[in-house]
């Protein structure tokens, strides 16, 4: 039986695609440090969970396809803390970001269009616009100037008749860069230009290092009918497997088109809406220290990376992630070996090989992502056993 | 700003879109029994709930992206009761049977190839289409013969170069339809004869009110490559706010390449996933109840819609819908009217129009789905409602 060509052409996540030498590994009694995935290790905030346990429905009924009005209006507080003044009829609950990605890309593309994407970029895009039949066309940032973007010229160079949206990820995964005030008038003004849509995924908003303020896409008034927030509870609040998200976006036409692929799924799983709900009473503490939590780690795995001879690597601005080079040839191959061969006291960890994260051909073959979501002294041992597996890997070499 | 032509193409879900019309009736302070909208009211089983109040992590993770291991026991297990025999590498967790559909097209269609689907059929194939780039097929199924499937000749002169599946849903959702083991070995011949998938909506799978034993495509073992089981627990437990569903196929290759998609939206959510997975232990007199309950609620419906002057309509064999021709010109103005102008004792119904379960233009104008979902009071209530609505409503034009 012959299977569809976007599936066939769709690739394997790079963050679980060696999962299964993972578990092999674990099976013979190794611990594995996972920095491969951004799975935090934060707690969640209990307020989920007993909004969860408080749930006394008899019967678990569909909620509203856009998402249930107490996490709208969660949303919708949650953003006016930052200045942005979005309404009900501008935010739909999504499966996560994932689902809100996807859908936007439905919305704005037909098979055969095309978006800019900054590379390195969330792998998942890759697999997002391959079910859509969008093609993404690479705009290539390098580590050399911290994977900012390159000047207007060289982003208008890509636009053609085909092209309907720019996504970006902003503080970005896997690059950790946050893009300045400047650049995100840069790329306002393209999108106005050349009459593009904006999808601007902004679910590491509050993962940020340095001292610029964060500006949103949804801070950019005179193009407010082109942008679309994506958004997530996952990991603001160490939610990943609740499964919430929200699509925000001040052009209601769109979110009118978008709510007909939300009927059609029907509605993101109604407990989990309830308990995200809840969270809109987190103190502003929980983010802080959260925050506070990941800086520290930042600066561990930084410095560490900084002092194994042969990585290359920019202190990340935001986010929880850092792509690093490392001297090897193949960084698959490197991080299988790792799984498969190497411990120090019957530890090791995992990585995500960084080609997955790339859409040109042959970038990222020698780099890793690193997600730092573990706590100062799994972090360390970590990048400890990186350091030392890096020796023996190349001496072996 | 320009949105795609596939979601501008898309329908609007008729079971949900005049859901704003019936929110103005209620604000008016009407009450309106809903019969347009697959939600059962039977209670969840308490396992379900009980599970979910017992997590007890301090980390809502992300879990596999195939789904917990206990609920893929879980459906081994139910399959087992079948006689269907799934292993773990056959089955995936999927955000309610919706996600499920979207997959298979997707792993199976590339854009513009097609898809013949029975019709009237549920709705929503035709945002899943819509999205996915695929053309539905229309094979005309009529009342007069119960909705069953025309001969062999019929159905394979619909079959192009592009066709890749047959979808079916069986029981069937709108029409109450239960294929026999006649039908099922047709389309299973036709599957293999012309190369095609057979994407199988099983999601009614108890709901049967005749003597006959239930045939599943999964039980046919020469196509067993060929067949995509899709699966939820949504109905059968009175769960569908949950969003799982699965889907099962001895295509192992299928699985693995639907899997790619899976890794791409992280996870079904975890807490659902727990408590969908302690289902397993639910009693069968559970759902023997549900069932006996159902049969009930269909006499009512079929016996109250036979009593109705001008309405013409099929027993249902199974599911929870019937298909009624009303003696109206336009049945989605009908149900508008009922919602706004009439009532009885300030209570109304609600329907969903039958239009948006055809493909075929122009068919199904006069007619309604009525999901027999409620409890015998209320639905003998409503029966009245729609009786004494259609005599006013004719006189009225």
């Amino acid at each position: 039986m012959k299977f569809s060509n976007r599936i066939m052409d769709m690739q394997e996540s790079p963050i679980r695609k060696l999962v299964p030498i993972a578990d092999k590994a674990k099976k013979r009694g190794k611990k594995i440090y996972h920095l491969n995935i951004g799975q935090p290790d934060i707690e969640t905030p209990k307020e989920f969970f007993e909004a969860v346990r408080n749930f006394d429905e008899q019967v678990l009924e569909y909620s509203s396809s856009q998402g249930i009005p107490e996490l709208i209006d969660g949303f919708i507080g949650y953003y006016e803390k930052y200045g942005i003044d979005f309404k009900e009829d501008d935010i739909i609950v999504t499966n996560g970001g994932s689902e809100g990605l996807l859908f936007s890309l439905l919305a704005t593309c037909d098979n055969g269009d095309e978006v800019i994407v900054p590379e390195p970029f969330y792998a998942n895009y890759n697999s997002f616009t391959s079910a859509a039949g969008v093609k993404v066309v690479p705009l290539i940032t390098k580590a050399e100037t911290g994977f900012h973007l390159p000047n207007k010229e060289e982003i208008v160079s890509l636009i053609t008749d085909k092209t309907k949206a720019i996504i970006v990820n902003n503080p970005g995964n896997p690059t950790g860069t946050i893009y300045s005030k400047k650049e995100i008038r840069m790329l306002s003004d393209i999108a106005k230009e050349y009459n593009l849509f904006i999808i601007s995924d902004e679910v590491y908003r509050e993962f940020i290092y340095n001292d610029t303020s964060f500006t949103s896409f949804a801070h950019i008034d005179d193009i407010k009918d082109r942008v679309v927030i994506i958004d997530s509870i996952s990991k603001r609040y160490s939610a990943c497997g609740a499964r919430v998200g929200c699509i925000a976006s001040k052009n209601t036409d769109l979110i009118s088109q978008v709510l007909k692929l939300c009927q059609s799924r029907l509605c993101v799983a109604t407990i989990d809406q309830v308990g995200a709900a809840a969270l809109a009473s987190v103190s502003k503490e929980y983010l802080d220290n959260v925050v506070k939590e990941y800086k520290k780690r930042r600066d561990i795995v930084y410095n560490s990376l900084n002092n194994i001879e042969g990585v290359v690597c920019q202190k990340p601005e935001g986010a929880f992630y850092v792509i690093a080079k490392l001297p090897v040839k193949n960084a698959e191959d490197f991080i299988i070996w790792m799984l498969e061969e190497f411990d120090i006291d019957n530890e090791t960890l995992m990585l995500s090989p960084a080609q997955g994260f790339y859409a040109t051909e042959g970038l990222g073959l020698d780099e890793v992502r690193i997600s730092y979501v573990l706590k100062e002294d799994s972090l360390k041992k970590a990048m400890n056993i990186l350091k030392e597996g890096l020796k023996l890997y190349k001496d072996r070499n």
